[in-house]
């Protein structure tokens, strides 16, 4: 019954020392050292090389350490077993920080104040629009969208929501569906991105979609928020949407490969935020005691909870 | 019946057309023309200069542009006449909206990231702190302070508040008087300075307040945030305070002295974010509205409404 824990380009002894804590009788392991294969009963993943899972001939639950599973249910060799999606609070409330943060400082202008500050300049708008002016629109009403979206209400902003199968938030105008996009798009000045990557939605943030966002919006055109997933986002498209004004900036958090190529003129776009995928991080201790809790509920004759449906891979 | 608008610093015009607007009947004045002194009932008023108002025999009030008062009432040459404040809910949320996103901003370390962007280094803290793990401190409760320690609230932020008299504000842990300020500051790890400027206020932002602040918390040390009023604050205290590891940040929006003067070490610190004080901007078409109310209100025999208490000056 031992835990295997896979993960590339994350600190993996300090998630060993947690699953060890939570587990002292159990075998903790990694990809690093050989092990018994048929003796891993559940494996912990955050982008784990594919193919590295196959040949494990008693795995009863795979459980990614984040809030996406695309980098499990991608790899073409995964094993059968079910994939499990971390739903933690924590991780939620940490996500909409993120979201409120960047709407709060494309809407009050900080990049702007902060350049003026090196320059060392004191000049001001006397008016600003406010939050009630601007109508943010978010992508993806998953626990992170719905959060999100009621803390932008709570700050004053309108906002609008869209999924793909349709859900309800209260006090938030809600679209679904192919057939909802263009009119949530047409209405949205700042758009939060928090789907999650499927084939579906893989490149959906392209200069098409851009180009039916609000433009004649307070902010003199569209920001982009992308805290979702890098694979989402075309960023060339992103470069040529904010030289044609189309976009007007963004903040990105997530990359078409990460770390950022060090050549990206997303670096240094002056309407651009870059940061280096932190919006909601997730914790071992937290991140551990919500697996263990399924590992001890499902050994105990309980179900998985979060599932991830394998049809639609989220 | 005329109305003065004394003020300076500010876009005089718009204001002038505003109330103009509101009042086409009237006569709208500035300081910059001559006009009768015995036909001015009103003064609108955004730091006029002291003595401006002297010499109006028949003033009935005297309102202020902005959330502060200081400005009217430290003139000692101030006519006897009622000096209304403006409480303003749009003004209200600006201030929060600014708050919110300072506090933010520092929680999840902006400026570094955004430094780092610059120097082009992705790099991330595995764990930083969640806003509930973070006790903002906010002084002054009254309508901004109120509003801003709810909103701080929703963000996930443990909230504290202090205030010279003392008031209730739900799921916030009070303070109050000289007595409460200590046992505030020593649970404080972020203050948000939202106080009134009076005798009583003037330099309160000092070293020996500074070093009464939280010194474990998880930010690595106390933050500052004044949105209040500059005369609050001391810099010379906050640079030393800043050098001395007592303070780990600010974010400051008003100074001693406005603009802040071109050699002023604030513009330069790299843990201090200037702004050049448009944290609540006030806009004619509310600010406006809300006086023509009260003198519609105070002609029909009705009382003016947020009239300052002359002997605290707010």
């Amino acid at each position: 019954m031992s835990i295997l824990v896979a993960i590339e380009g994350w600190d993996v002894p300090s998630w060993v020392e947690r699953f060890q804590r939570l587990f002292p009788e159990r075998k903790v392991v990694t990809l690093d050292e050989p092990f018994d294969r048929r003796e891993v009963h559940y494996v912990v993943s955050w982008k784990h090389p594919h193919g590295a899972l196959s040949g494990l001939p008693n795995l009863a639950a795979i459980f990614s350490l984040g809030a996406g599973v695309d980098h499990i249910v991608s790899d073409p060799r995964l094993p059968e077993a079910p994939v499990v999606r971390v739903v933690d609070e924590d991780l939620t409330n940490r996500m909409s920080e993120y979201v409120v943060l960047h709407a709060l400082a494309h809407l009050r202008q900080l990049p702007r104040y902060m350049a003026q500050q090196r320059d060392n300049v004191w000049e001001d708008d006397r008016f600003q629009p406010a939050a009630r002016d601007v109508r943010v629109g978010v992508m993806g009403l998953g626990q992170l969208g719905r959060d999100a979206a009621a803390k932008l209400r709570v700050m004053g902003f309108q906002v609008l929501g869209w999924s793909r199968t349709g859900r309800d938030v209260a006090g938030v105008e809600t679209y679904s569906g192919e057939a909802g996009l263009d009119a949530f798009l047409g209405k949205t000045d700042i758009l939060v991105s928090l789907l999650p990557l499927t084939e579906a939605t893989r490149g959906v943030l392209n200069l098409e979609l851009f180009g039916k966002l609000s433009q004649d919006g307070p902010l003199g055109g569209p920001v982009l928020i992308n805290a979702g997933r890098g694979g989402l986002q075309v960023e060339a498209d992103i470069l040529a949407a904010l030289d044609a004004g189309t976009l007007k900036a963004a903040t990105l958090d997530v990359f078409e490969a990460e770390p950022l190529p060090k050549d990206s003129p997303l670096w240094t776009h002056p309407r651009v935020i870059v940061t280096p995928h932190n919006a909601a991080m997730s914790h071992p201790e937290t991140i551990g005691s919500l697996i263990a809790d399924q590992i001890r509920t499902v050994e105990a004759g309980g179900e998985l909870t979060n599932v991830v449906d394998a049809g639609v891979g989220y």
